[in-house]
């Protein structure tokens, strides 16, 4: 009789695409004692709405494994936007998780089971010596490589198959799949390049700083140039953070080494 | 009179390159009691070749910054081949620095002061959402940029100027320098691609593995089909370790999210 009423809140249902540097967790699914993709997203959850979620997700990749397109669905009773709901959720979560969308859901949808296809990528540095940069994120190989026997082999793998050579199923004994696409590619990403004599301190991040004003539209290319030819320090954008830039070659007279 | 006698061991130069990864160095040059990329090369060199040595770098790059073509030379009493002591020295380094080339230079080589051009590479992550992949290694800019202005704005840079505006000169008062190139581009790695309905455990990773013996030359393609054919998990390649994969994407029938 006495006591708090139950709530009477109802429960939505959400979905979203989750990406993660797989470097420092000990795979997606929650394990005790363990840091997981899964234990993160839940614990930033009720952080944010102060009730106990518990998350599905469509894969359970392994430790060290990262993702960019991992798909979870959880029920809440969260009232206010969903649009609230995942800048607050970003917010709460480490650097090396992210909510990319958040969306409402059919109540039926099970990542796991509704899905019909996954995508993986694996990166590999082909290169005679190690790079510190690629380490967490590619596999070295310093021999080199027949892409295109490669990429025949891959295509074999093309089509509905027996893939038991190449693991166990999750459950019984079915290791059928099909897959749509194996092959080698490349990937894009934004770079800047200058090439100097010397520069002056900070010179670098402070031309992409600038730069990027102009990128987002809040300079001119007109008034970049009259900065740059007034050559007063202050006119300058904000000196861009340290972590994008790389220190490329340096060149010397001569034969190169 | 008494005592060692001079070493009349000769004195080699030796010019290396260096990459680094520099999220946890506090900048390239030596200082107190902070974890440096010269400190850590000097020490390996000391492990190595029991001589205190010293360094000198061809720029001295901010805490955070990167590289890949850092110039560094020294001169030391190592007795045994070149070759030898960059394998040595690889393998004293940590996991974020690496010596990509050693080669034996002229005694008046200095990496500062005949360096006839420098280039650097900034990356940034331009998308609404952030990423946890590259947060170590691009600025995140969430609003969408016009990379035509910024390229129009890049060129100006480019010739003989006074560059004030965009930094201070390490010495002196001295801002004019050389700009030969400067411009936003693209960059390559090695991908491995693979979409499914579904995949077994490990099986991504067995694939590549055994596609990496074919690049190898190890495995034929016949072998590699034959090896699928026969569905039999001892026959597949090593696999291949978890921080090179990423799940790209998972996919449902019906509308996309």
């Amino acid at each position: 009789m006495a006591g708090a009423a139950p709530s009477l809140a109802l429960e939505r249902c959400l979905r979203a695409t989750v990406g993660y540097d797989g470097t420092d967790f000990a795979g997606f699914q929650v394990q005790v004692e363990q840091r997981t993709v899964q234990g993160e997203l839940e614990s930033a959850l009720g952080t944010i709405t102060q009730q106990s979620t518990r998350i599905t997700g469509a894969g359970r990749t392994d430790s060290g494994v990262h993702a960019v397109g991992q798909v979870v669905a959880f029920r809440t009773r969260w009232q206010r936007s969903v649009e609230e709901l995942w800048r607050a959720w970003n917010a709460v979560l480490p650097k090396d998780v992210v909510i990319r969308s958040l969306a409402e859901t059919d109540p039926a949808f099970h990542p796991r089971f509704d899905a019909t296809s996954r995508s993986y990528r694996y990166t590999v540095w082909n290169h005679p010596v190690r790079d510190p940069l690629s380490r967490r994120t590619a596999l070295w190989e310093s021999r080199s490589l027949d892409l295109e026997a490669m990429n025949q082999a891959a295509g074999l793998l093309c089509g509905e198959h027996d893939y038991a050579t190449f693991g166990t199923p999750p459950q019984g004994n079915n290791t059928v799949r099909y897959v749509f696409e194996a092959g080698w590619r490349r990937n894009q990403v934004m770079h800047f390049r200058i090439v100097a004599n010397a520069f002056l301190y900070r010179m670098v991040r402070s031309i992409v700083g600038t730069l990027l004003q102009v990128g987002r539209g809040e300079l001119t290319v007109d008034e970049f140039a009259d900065r740059f030819a007034a050559a007063d320090r202050s006119l300058a954008g904000p000196t861009a953070p340290a972590h994008g830039l790389c220190l490329m070659a340096v060149e010397y007279q001569g034969v190169p080494e």
